[in-house]
C-alpha cells in the first residue's frame, strides 16, 4: 500500500522545482522500471503490483520494494496508462562529458517527449552524451523519461551553456540547417558533434557560429520541415552509416 | 460565436463513430487549417478567432468562416492548446492506390500520433500513398490529423485487407524485422513497398508471408527498438538516397 506521505512525495517528483529540491526523480512503467534495476542509478524505493513484483522477483531482490494496487499507482502517476511500476530515484552528479566521440547538442528543445525520443534514438547509435542549452526540457521530467523506454540508463543529458561549450570543443560541429548540405552527400569526420536547434527557432545564432558544418536532409515532397528527434535520427544514421560499413 | 448546435457537431469529430456518421472530420490549428484552404479538400466550416480571419483575409476569401474567441475555440477543440482555427472537413471518397512507386504498408500501427508522424515524413520524401490494415489508427482522428503539421493534405491513408493488397501487389515488399539485412548495405529497387509492423507486435503473419527482403537500421547502443515512425523516416531515408543521387 502506498501511504499518504509516499503519495505526497510521489506527486510532488511530477513537478520541476520539487525533483530539483529532493535530488529526486520518477520513473515509470515496467520497461523503464526493468532498466533501471540493472543500472548503475541509486533507486530508492520502488511502487508496483504484486503481479510485477513476483514476475521480476529474483532482479528486484534488495531493492526497497512496496506492493501497490494498480489503481494506486494509477493515481500517484503523472501517467495515464503502463503504470504497474513507480520508482523514486536519485538524479545522479555528473560531470559535464569532454567533447570527444559522436556526441549530440540540442539548442532550445524544450518539448520532453521530443527529449525523451532523441534519447532513445541516440541510444541505438550507440550515443553516450547529449549535451543541451539550459531552456531545453528536463532530462527528468516523467515524460521524457517515459519517452527513452529505458535509454536514460545509458545516455547522459548534461544542461550547460551551449555557445561556450562548443566554443571549447576541438570537435566539428555539424548543425541542421534547412540550407545546409545534404547528409546524403556530406563527409562526416569520425567524431563530432550534431547540433540540432528547435522546430520553431533552429539553431540560434549564439550556438550556429561554432558550427563548423551546415547539413540538411534533402526533401522530396511538401512538408515544410520534420519533428527534430525525427530529424535527429535520420542524420545520426547517416553519420553512422560512414565509419561503420 | 460558436452556436451550441455547431459545438455540439465539433465535439462529436472527436469520436470516431460520429465522424463517419457524419463524413466530416476536424482539422485543427493555425498550420494545418492553412494547409487545408491550399488544398483539394472540402472545407464545410472555419471557426477561429478574428486575428486569424484578419490575417489570412486573401486566403480565407469564399470560405464559410466564424468568429470566435479563444475561449470558446479551445472549449470545442480536442487539443490543449494550438486552436485560433478549426475547420469541418469533408471526408474525401478515395480510390484504394494502385500499386505503384515507393509506398508504405503499416500493419496494426494504432497510435494515432505515430500515423500522423509517418503521414509527414512520408510527405518530406514524396511518397503519395500509405496502405493501412483496418486495424490501424484512423487517419481522420485529430490527433493524427494535428501530427501530420499540414501533410494530411497531400498523403493519402487507405484503409485495407494488407494481406490481399500485398498479394495482389507486383512490387518488392521491404519488411522491417530486427532480425533483417542492414538497410545500409540492402540495394533497393527504385519501386517498393516499406511495410512497417506495431512496436508490440511487429509485421503479423498475414502480411509478412508477402515481405521479398527483410530489412533492419543496424544498432550500435544499448536500445532495444526505435519507435515506428522513427524508423519509417530512417528507411525512407535509405530508399531515397539510392535513387536521387
Amino acid at each position: 500500500m502506498i501511504s499518504k506521505n509516499q503519495l505526497k512525495t510521489l506527486r510532488a517528483l511530477g513537478q520541476k522545482k520539487q525533483r530539483k529540491a529532493l535530488g529526486l526523480f520518477l520513473v515509470q512503467g515496467e520497461k523503464n522500471v526493468l532498466e533501471l534495476v540493472g543500472s548503475n542509478l541509486n533507486t530508492k524505493q520502488i511502487f508496483a503490483t504484486s503481479e510485477f513484483l513476483s514476475e521480476h522477483k529474483d532482479l528486484l531482490n534488495g531493492f526497497d520494494c512496496i506492493d501497490a494496487s494498480l489503481d494506486e499507482l494509477t493515481k500517484a502517476s503523472t501517467l495515464k496508462s503502463n503504470n504497474a511500476a513507480i520508482a523514486i530515484v536519485e538524479t545522479p552528479n555528473m560531470d559535464v562529458p569532454t567533447a570527444k566521440g559522436t556526441m549530440i547538442a540540442l539548442d532550445g528543445v524544450s518539448d520532453p517527449g521530443n527529449l525523451g525520443t532523441i534519447i532513445r534514438v541516440a541510444d541505438w547509435y550507440g550515443i553516450k552524451h547529449i549535451i543541451a542549452s539550459t531552456d531545453c526540457a528536463d532530462p527528468y521530467n516523467p515524460k521524457t523519461i517515459s519517452a527513452t523506454m529505458g535509454s536514460f540508463a545509458r545516455v547522459s543529458v548534461s544542461l550547460v551553456d551551449l555557445p561556450s561549450y562548443l566554443e571549447a570543443s576541438n570537435l566539428p560541429v555539424y548543425g541542421a540547417f534547412l540550407e545546409g548540405d545534404s547528409v546524403h552527400q556530406t563527409t562526416f569526420k569520425p567524431e563530432g558533434i550534431l547540433l540540432m536547434g528547435s522546430e520553431s527557432h533552429g539553431v540560434r545564432e549564439a550556438a550556429s557560429c561554432y558550427v563548423t558544418d551546415k547539413v540538411t536532409i534533402p526533401s522530396f515532397g511538401g512538408a515544410e520541415s520534420l519533428n527534430v528527434a525525427m530529424a535527429t535520427g535520420i542524420i545520426l544514421d547517416n553519420m553512422k552509416r560512414q565509419h561503420t560499413n
